[in-house]
């Protein structure tokens, strides 16, 4: 890491690096916690795990005076990155880039802590785990930098999980709307909040392999002038939902309201919602929620069920979520029928169908996922770019 | 220690605790550095190093917390611990301690690092190894403490070293300037720029077991009206040093100078300096450096010794020296020849002999260091105290 940024550097940029901690340092940290205090009081655990990117800035630091390559390194307190007081989740309010610009103007590599602040009393904050994306991309965006580079352990974002799909491609740019769609789908490169973060505040994104070279992907705005851009860009994946179903509710108003807030209070997060209205004027709701929680859901549906006079609750966690995400599809008809045709030619039946203006989802037995993804590859071409 | 804290507190204290890093942490983190730095940075090495305390106020904390025992943690750089820029071993310049008044003043038990600052730029500064005293009685100051308590791995300081004479006796009370001799004598239980520091402040320094009850050994100003107060308090001895004589030098003013001289200018330091005029007006000059240094001691000897036309240099690695230390003796005749006499009585013969106001030393030959150190502790009645 301290060779490329020190040849960053020799090629004449101005470079800000934020890094993370090391490998298994904030697991050690937490147990050490643990055994402190059952529950880790918040203002705490942050003052203890807010070290761990410390320490890699001044290894990282002392790692370029080797290289002879000047650098500097900074705690998130001094940068000094606002955040408001919400301990292990605080979000970032603004950004002092003075202390920073005079020291790239003195020719200096800046290394900052990423993950963590201080509110405005001083006390330390994280942003909760995976936060060092948000610190760089708020950097970028303060600094007005040309582009922010998240360095991960993989080499950028491709049409598919190249382990399903052996023809899988890495894209050489995607627009955030996009990534955003890919990331919340289970192509997990990135914290989703950085994408957002970086959206919003126009700051260029490429994500790139800490291990090899090579130009990554490119995450930019949509590229209006782009006529030939592809339909769809990737084909996203998920097996961690389950779905449930309450049939044969009497239709009457807020039923869906009676359902899901019970749901909602318990703190189980809901994807997919369909609902049906049958001919007997009953009507049908699925929704889909993490696998983990599924037991727990069924046992709340069971009750709200009696009481709405429902005749059955149904669950099933042998499903698989899968998305056609593109901003092309805005401008051209029919993707969602050469979707649902291609999936008709392989015999993948669809359970549940929702869609959004750049996406396309549907919920099939997970039996069929392997194949659906490779037939939806194929009929979008994804292969050829 | 935090049972011992939130009992403190319970009973009705105001308790600010100063830590240090937990055991092997520092040395954890030294090699982190060196693999990434021949000669780490200082700035970037107080970066990390002040991570190791600030690990520690965290844990703190939480274990506080479990015991339902309010409490927060501060960095140096929060509180706000103002030093020099001098990175490794910065010098406490101002602490600012109204922020840990506020918190007494709620009922908190104020956890701090200690071995940390920031200097006027809000850089991260440490005090050098072992600082965590030091910010203990600059804290004890600022906040004009009753008391500042010192814990350490033993449970107090002694007449003499126990491992030697069976008899030695924990001491009650010691002033701060026995303190500081027995110190710098060897008997390292406290940091002497701690007990400096506690001396010029007027705080008064109490050394502690850190895991055995017990009240310890209280270092105070010097009480005048203890007409009691015994003539000595202990007795310190070090096999750290080495004796280097130079002989046989025309006696011309400026000798002592040109041979000291090259000595410091080497960075070596000189303890014990004794000269004597012998009767053909030559000149012998004996002086003790540490162990470790004779080798490159008496190798800048040989080059001035030609020079002066002296006609010898001897060194001797197999000294010890010991020490009596003890307000009393100021106003007390015949301490001296009572030392002098329990060490002939006992065929010690003795080399060299300084005397301060507080103190007598001698060297002797290292193998009869623990015959006299027990004939000085009978001849004192140390046991009986």
């Amino acid at each position: 890491m301290a060779d490329r940024v020190a040849r960053w550097r020799a090629e004449g940029n101005d470079v800000v690096v934020v890094v993370s901690a090391m490998s298994g340092e904030t697991n050690r940290l937490i147990a050490l916690a643990e055994q402190c205090q059952a529950q880790p009081t918040g203002r705490e655990l942050d003052v203890l795990l807010s070290t761990g990117e410390q320490v890699t800035t001044a290894l990282l630091s002392m790692a370029l005076h080797s290289r002879d390559c000047p650098a500097v390194s900074y705690t998130g307190g001094q940068v000094r990155v606002l955040t408001d007081s919400a301990h292990t989740k605080a979000r970032i309010k603004n950004i002092d880039h003075e202390r920073i610009q005079t020291d790239l103007g003195r020719g200096n590599v800046v290394v900052v802590a990423g993950f963590q602040g201080v509110d405005e009393h001083n006390n330390i904050t994280t942003l909760g785990r995976g936060g060092s994306d948000t610190t760089a991309v708020a950097l970028a965006a303060a600094l007005k930098a040309q582009e922010c580079q998240i360095y991960t352990d993989v080499d950028g974002v491709y049409t598919t999980d190249p382990r399903v799909v052996k023809g899988a491609r890495r894209l050489t740019k995607i627009t955030f709307e996009e990534m955003l769609e890919m990331a919340s789908l289970g192509s997990k490169v990135l914290q989703i909040r950085a994408v957002e973060f970086a959206g919003k505040y126009s700051v260029p994104l490429r994500v790139l392999s800490s291990f090899d070279e090579g130009p990554g992907t490119l995450i930019t705005l949509e590229d209006q002038s782009d006529v030939e851009a592809p339909v769809i860009s990737g084909i996203a994946f998920t097996r961690d939902e389950a779905k449930l179903t309450v049939a044969g509710i009497p239709d009457t108003p807020g039923v869906a309201y009676r359902i899901l807030g019970p749901i909602s209070e318990a703190n189980i997060e809901v994807d997919v919602i369909v609902q049906n209205v049958a001919e007997d004027n009953s009507t049908d709701l699925t929704f889909t929620v993490h696998r983990n929680d599924m037991a727990r859901a069924a046992e709340i549906l069971q009750n709200t069920a009696e009481s709405l006079g429902a005749t059955e609750v149904r669950s099933d966690d042998k499903i698989a979520k899968l998305s056609i995400v593109g901003v092309g599809m805005r401008s051209h008809a029919g993707v969602a029928s050469k979707m649902f045709s291609a999936l008709a030619q392989h015999n993948v039946n669809i359970q549940l169908i929702t869609t959004s203006e750049i996406k396309i989802s549907v919920v099939i037995d997970e039996k069929f996922l392997e194949l659906a993804v490779r037939a939806l590859h194929d009929a979008f071409e994804l292969e050829q770019g």
